[in-house]
């Protein structure tokens, strides 16, 4: 059996592509800005030119996984319909590559191809539940319940962003009101720090802020040095979180939490504080469920991409 | 192989036992009213008299299906904590009913055990992906997702009464906030409709609820009579399930969405209003999805307990 994959993590500003070994290791990888404007031939193109980049050579990959923003049918690895790719709509992409390369191919969800990579190599390993959650511009998740993935109709469950936590409060990019992406992305989080530092120009987060818009990275790095408005913040943030996390919790009965994306890397400053919502109002017998950091980081979706080949996930989907 | 089951309802008020055939078919059924107070050796008792009486035999039997309210943990068949039936917790009813019939047993939360009869037998018969969702005192649910039951940790999945749809709002029966349930389940509708008839005592629905409290049964009833107050209550409800559903859409991404429960009665005047909602406020991927009622009315977790028999799910699950 050949132990090798690619995986390709096609992304509305970048597009990466990473060798990936069967224990989950990125042997090589290289990156390129996406060709939003010349649509599928010219990222087909970009494809083949990091393939050659990092020397992935068709004869010996098991496949190739391509994770991407979704909607997308994972079942059929068709675009549905992904704002920051317009012209994709439609596209069959996995019938395409398979195509070309004559290999097999899978194309999933980039949520659901990291919470894949997180189970198999990350935070999740050995567990038979998780739910992912990246914490990023939006909210996406995934979940592996029961030792398996969770693709739902056309691959699209686990939109975790989009149930509503409130019936009023600010409008989420998806048009309704009241998300938990609306409320606890990381978009949500910069949209507070730039009030908090024209409420507070004094603040150590305000001089951090001082040559651009104040967003979520500056709120964690004023948070570890102690900046009393950055730790509101962050209270606030994980007081979002807990409150979508324990909803979440009782809708898919994880064992473990696992949060990647960028608003990620301060979770240990709202780690206690997320525990507490969870302890306070889940229901006793999802109480102790923990919330942990994604081990992957920016792989998680390249690495979990090529998994799903490596663990022929596609296989047993069907199986 | 045996073909038939015998499905078992623990409630909270009735035990309910059933014959069913590998058509999903109730040969023979019988109930009596739920000992509470003799906790699990008197409900014992009671299994084996109601199976006596609907002449159960043991040696014709492929096993036994039991469905109760849950937390219970469908993985071992141990109750966790089940508020309306005391001195349960932490009973292996799975394990003692085995060895005292001597024939395969499953146990498994009553929703859930619903949603498979729907799935098998009802109105999601030949889907890969469903959302059953009971409205009644509370609201319940289960999944099948991927051709399969969603379990999730100790089995505790699909608790969608329990999302958070709002920050404030009345109390739920689980001690939080702003639940699904909260807003929305017969007990809700019940309160509200006690309210109306306050205000407005000249309406058709309070000339109903003269001699008893007004309930969710006279709101259908005096709606289909065109009572203009019980109409509105009606819309107002199918508001609620229709935002709480497509929070659910997003999480579970079905392919139908199947209503059971007392409330499911009236689902016929609310399903415009709900698909309404629906359509106006999911992401545009999501927004064909159709709700419709459960096919197996009140038989549904008894025949749904018994179809995990004869479907062999406990060994699937495992496989």
């Amino acid at each position: 059996m050949r132990r090798r994959a690619l995986g390709i993590d096609l992304g509305g500003t970048q597009v990466r592509a990473a060798l990936v070994d069967a224990d989950g290791a990125v042997l090589r990888r290289a990156s390129a800005r996406t060709d939003v404007g010349g649509g599928p031939p010219a990222i087909l193109a970009q494809f083949a030119r990091l393939m050659a980049e990092i020397g992935a050579d068709t004869a010996t990959l098991a496949g190739v996984g391509v994770c991407a923003p979704g909607p997308l049918d994972s079942a059929t690895g068709t675009f549905i319909h992904v704002p920051t790719l317009p012209r994709w709509e439609g596209f069959a992409l996995r019938d395409r590559l398979a195509a070309d390369l004559g290999l097999p191919v899978v194309v999933e969800g980039d949520a659901i191809a990291a919470a894949y990579g997180e189970w198999r190599f990350g935070a999740g390993r050995g567990l038979d539940h998780l739910l992912y959650i990246t914490v990023s511009t939006g909210i996406g998740g995934g979940v592996v319940s029961d030792g398996r993935l969770l693709h739902g109709r056309r691959g699209m469950a686990a939109h975790v962003g989009h149930f509503r936590m409130a019936t009023d409060g600010p409008r989420c990019a998806c048009g309704a009101v009241g998300c938990f992406e609306a409320f606890a992305a990381g978009t949500a989080l910069d949209r507070r720090a730039r009030q908090a530092v024209l409420d507070h120009p004094d603040s150590l987060l305000a001089s951090m802020a001082a040559t651009d818009p104040a967003h979520a990275g500056h709120v964690v790095e004023a948070a570890r040095q102690g900046d009393a408005v950055a730790l509101r913040l962050l209270d606030q943030e994980a007081a979002y979180l807990g409150e979508g996390i324990t909803s979440l919790i009782h809708l898919y009965s994880p064992e473990r939490v696992i949060i990647g994306g960028g608003v990620s890397n301060g979770l240990d400053l709202m780690q206690a504080r997320i525990h507490r919502v969870i302890e306070e109002t889940a229901m006793p017998s999802f109480r102790d469920v923990r919330v942990v950091r994604a081990g992957l980081g920016d792989n998680a979706g390249l690495v979990g991409a090529a998994a799903l080949i490596l663990f022929d996930e596609r296989r047993r989907a069907q199986a």
